[in-house]
């Protein structure tokens, strides 16, 4: 298969895809605060929405501009913090429209989105996929130029079979998966401090034992988050978690 | 677009599709307690499962049990307490082989969990979509003989903000929407009772007052349920908004 390649003005130190299988995880979420903590430090970062059906990228930083074009490329919208978006809600006219694509058409704005988008330069790229081990995301995966995957589940067996599944096309096309961030992994009552492991219910080894995969992180379920995502709020957050995460690599 | 019909030893007084465009708000698992729930009060339910690439019903009902064929045609399976089901996760060998198809095979697959399963006599048949407004649910939407929708939701404002897409979608395809479930509206604390709106932030006019659909029911999150249907126990659970959800469509 034909291996894309940013366009000249464009360069990526690290190309990471932020998969999932299982759709409502929370892999947007966890994309947008990788990046916002990334830029916080200094490094320039750019996020690229491959959820053409479902995208909510661009909701998360509250982006209502469309995109533009320059000399026959695309000019990716900038979030107030300054990370690069593109996003395939940049281009609706109503918010609500639905985007029903065939998948050689939802690859083909992806293939747009990676190749003809002035970037310019970046320490990381990130692909946000779309849920599921379709065609797309195999796709994605084998024909742009993916260096890592990060793989998002919550605690929930059934969930953690899905994200498996997933896993498994990571290997198909021999990509390397930094490794597993599990979200939603418990909630702590503001009244009573009672940690609930919410969706905490396994008995089995969880997928990254059973993978022998990195734990990056567990992220809890933080009923402030909500809110803040949905004011379009998101680079305002700060969680420990990620920052250790990030700090992690950096070593 | 040719609709295709029931075999001849096939019958739905009530076909229901199940419907969310975003992933991991609990679709497979409302249609999982609405079909225990009808099967509880003596109705003959079928589920179709409609999400080739991400299966969760079977392991709902921790079905191990494989698909049979008879005189050219598919058996469902059959849940403990008589619910009948197909999905492509009967049909693999290992739980977590990815299913890598493009959307013609997937179509193609439904169209045969469809027209060649031997459903015998339904009271309901419940179609369980893939999430997303792609392609495949505007198929199933369209070729099958889909009497109803239900939309499932959460309250956070950039689900419904997708959720809005499919809400689109149906109208685009002319099928009506019975109306909106919401998933984890609320969570109580069961060391100090506090009732937390988890994902609950609007400000906004809900989805089901911005579409004028009725609001069928408020599901909480309930942290007893992951366990139960990681075990494949979800028929033992009994909820009260079910049962009322149920009770007024029979009036």
């Amino acid at each position: 298969m034909k291996v894309y390649r940013l366009n000249q003005q464009s360069k990526a130190q690290n190309t990471i895809a932020i998969m999932s299988s299982k759709g409502g995880v929370g892999k947007s979420t966890i994309t947008a605060l990788l990046a916002t903590h990334l830029t916080r430090i200094g490094k320039k970062v750019g996020i690229l929405d491959a959820d053409i059906i479902g995208p909510t990228i661009s909701r998360l930083f509250a982006i209502q501009s469309k995109v533009v074009g320059q000399d026959g490329l695309i000019l990716p919208v900038t979030s107030p913090l300054g990370i690069r978006l593109i996003s395939s809600q940049l281009l609706l006219d109503q918010s609500d429209d639905p985007i029903v694509w065939r998948s050689p058409l939802v690859l083909d704005l992806i293939r747009q989105f990676y190749v003809d988008v002035i970037w310019g330069d970046l320490d990381y790229l990130f692909i946000d996929l779309p849920p599921g081990t379709g065609d797309v995301s195999m796709t994605v995966l084998e024909s742009l130029n993916v260096d890592n995957i990060i793989m998002v589940t919550t605690p929930q067996d059934i969930v953690q079979d899905i994200v498996g599944k997933g896993i498994q096309m990571a290997k198909m096309v021999n990509k390397p998966i930094l490794g597993i961030i599990e979200n939603y992994s418990y909630f702590i009552c503001d009244q009573c401090q009672k940690k609930h492991p919410l969706f905490h219910t396994s008995e089995r080894p969880s997928i990254w034992k059973k993978y022998q995969l990195p734990l990056l992180a567990q992220l809890p379920l933080d009923s402030q988050l909500p809110k803040l995502i949905d004011n379009g709020k998101i680079e305002t957050i700060d969680m420990d978690t990620i920052r250790q995460l990030v700090q992690s690599w950096r070593q």
